[in-house]
């Protein structure tokens, strides 16, 4: 593996060098872990101008606070700090001046003003240039092992809600169902949960992102569950809608068809070459179509990787086209207030036609079943 | 409760514009939650020349991520921004201008370099100004209804640590421990977790912050644990250390009198007025003496309250002194490599002697169980 992170160090000191900066320093934890293999809580990654130049600084551990973050790649120099209260950004720029450099490329969207009028003073004569999103861009294509990776999220997922599924649900609250998936993932190899586990039940059903509440699932209810296992650092998403009962009402049936025939439509858009927006709006018009085009989310997917939310976005506005070997999300739903609703989210990666179209992820089926 | 905020509004207005500002953007969640009674993602509060100035500016809710954060304020102002990309800060700069202010103080620790640039790009006029750490400080002393969240985050707390002593430990992993503690904390009513729960046993044992592992527990062990609850948004924190097996032995049980009676004489150093420098020196001063002074975590404790780490710091280098009414931590530690090691951590309050004095809020024994 080691290899992988010095090569994703190269592409960027190459990008970096192009637009005319010698040195970068990477303080955005996701992308600390890409380039660096890992991220201990605080530590900056400074890229110099050659491969042996490079530096993970890392903070003196606090008393509390979780350590580790993935295995640093054991080539890379570690540097940490003797102080406790000091700060990896302005060492390395302490670090990169005595180097006699020029200009420093630093991530604008993640230093704060504070630590960037740090820099500056340590450092008055280093010129601090902005790498912008230049690692997110990079991270957005994935490469076989990061695949492999999510794969075995998805997997983690599947089993932690295929359980979920055999147990009996009604009178269980929201937040219990939800712990309850969260330790499934543990139990399954996860080192966590991907992002906070939702459970919906009845009113509260098919609300992307709703926070478990007390409220018990009833008989009739739609219960909407989201949820996704971190694996090494990768993580994936997965979102089903079941109807609690032997016999769904004929809105229910209705308001899942309708759902289920957009997350398609989603899912079958996806190839290499397409604009983002296409996407969003293959899955967007039936909803719209039918009626539901307020209080829509403003997205109906995403990449996903170190962070569970990353670029591209499948949205209305959004630039760009989908390459192969992107993972994202196809997630559409619609919430009727009072009522409920129903979402149904996948992870799926890119594919060529050739490679038999986008790969589904999340297998977890999606007909509408009735616990 | 709404006065509270309003008048916390208040205080904060008053020293903006003793200043020099008229208007303050406060964007650090917590600080958002302290002012505003809640703090939905990426929302933030600004506040005005006036109370009926201010307002909540919340960005469109995304398909994925947790909602809430606490109940709203009913008498603050709210602003959903119309795009699904807009950036609350930048659309307070834009607001602040368009009513003529002329000096916004933001916090600088908070917005990155990329908001701060783009809040002077949309009203290049409107002088940003730093708040600093302005509301932080306001939250270092704590109201009566603020310690009485506190209170319950620590009885649940204690119950969650409580029931865990009670079932058999031998066999099972650090990981599936914690996830226990973190569903029995749930249970008994937190929102949440405070912090990312610690279980270390054996050589895992007494390291601050431990993330958990695979790691059985065996006969002859310390056990670590370190956990909270979060109730209201309010934070606590303890930790305790015990030994698994009928006899601990002699080294175990040196070293557990040792950082015992280190953390009794940190709590016994908390009354109004005391350097915290000084509360440091009190619990660290056994350890150093005993030849423990070199790996020592950096700090003996901290503050808590919206966030689990908060100042004051109680550490060698820290400044000022301790109020009535701040609640800290005080934990010391001992690890040693390869054998484990004891720590021990409460949550206190600081009072007057004549109130009793230091305010104990968890609460399970500190005697050395042997489960």
């Amino acid at each position: 593996m080691s290899e992988v992170y010095a090569a994703r160090r190269g592409r960027l000191r190459d990008r970096c060098a192009a637009a005319g900066s010698a040195a970068a320093l990477v303080s955005r934890p996701a992308n600390v872990r890409y380039l660096a293999g890992g991220a201990p809580p605080g530590a900056a990654l400074l890229l110099g101008a050659d491969a042996e130049d490079d530096v993970l600084l890392c903070p003196r551990p606090p008393a509390t606070g979780p350590l580790g973050g993935g295995r640093i790649d054991e080539r890379l120099r570690l540097m940490n700090l003797a102080t406790p209260d000091g700060d990896p950004a302005v060492a390395a720029a302490d670090l990169a001046a005595g180097r006699g450099t020029e200009s420093l490329a630093v991530e604008e969207h993640d230093l704060t003003v504070a630590r960037h009028r740090a820099m500056r003073s340590v450092a008055p004569r280093l010129r601090l240039a902005d790498l912008a999103s230049a690692v997110e861009q990079q991270r957005i294509v994935k490469d076989e092992e990061e695949i492999s990776c999510l794969r075995i999220a998805a997997e983690i997922t599947d089993q932690a809600l295929g359980e979920l599924l055999e147990s009996i649900l009604v009178g269980r609250t929201e937040r219990h169902l939800a712990l309850e998936l969260e330790r499934r993932l543990v139990d399954h190899g996860a080192d966590g949960a991907a992002f906070p586990t939702s459970v919906g039940t009845g009113p509260n059903s098919g609300r992307g992102g709703h926070r478990p509440t007390d409220r018990r699932v009833e008989e009739g209810d739609f219960l909407s569950v989201g949820l996704g296992a971190d694996y090494r650092g990768y993580r994936c998403e997965i979102g089903r809608t079941f109807v609690i009962g032997s016999a769904p009402a004929d809105w229910q049936i209705e308001l899942y068809d309708l759902v289920f025939a957009a997350q398609r439509a989603g899912r079958e858009a996806l190839f290499p070459g397409v604009a983002c927006r296409d996407v969003d709006h293959a899955a967007r018009q039936p909803l719209v179509a039918a009626g539901y085009g307020e209080g829509l989310v403003p997205r109906v997917g995403h990449g996903v990787g170190l962070e569970i939310v990353e670029d591209p976005q499948l949205a209305p506005g959004a630039m760009g086209k989908l390459d192969a070997c992107v993972p994202v999300t196809v997630e559409p739903g619609v919430h009727l207030p009072g009522r409920g609703g129903v979402r149904i989210d996948d992870t799926l990666v890119v594919r060529p036609e050739a490679d038999g179209g986008p790969e589904l992820l999340t297998i977890t089926t999606k007909e509408l079943l009735a616990l």
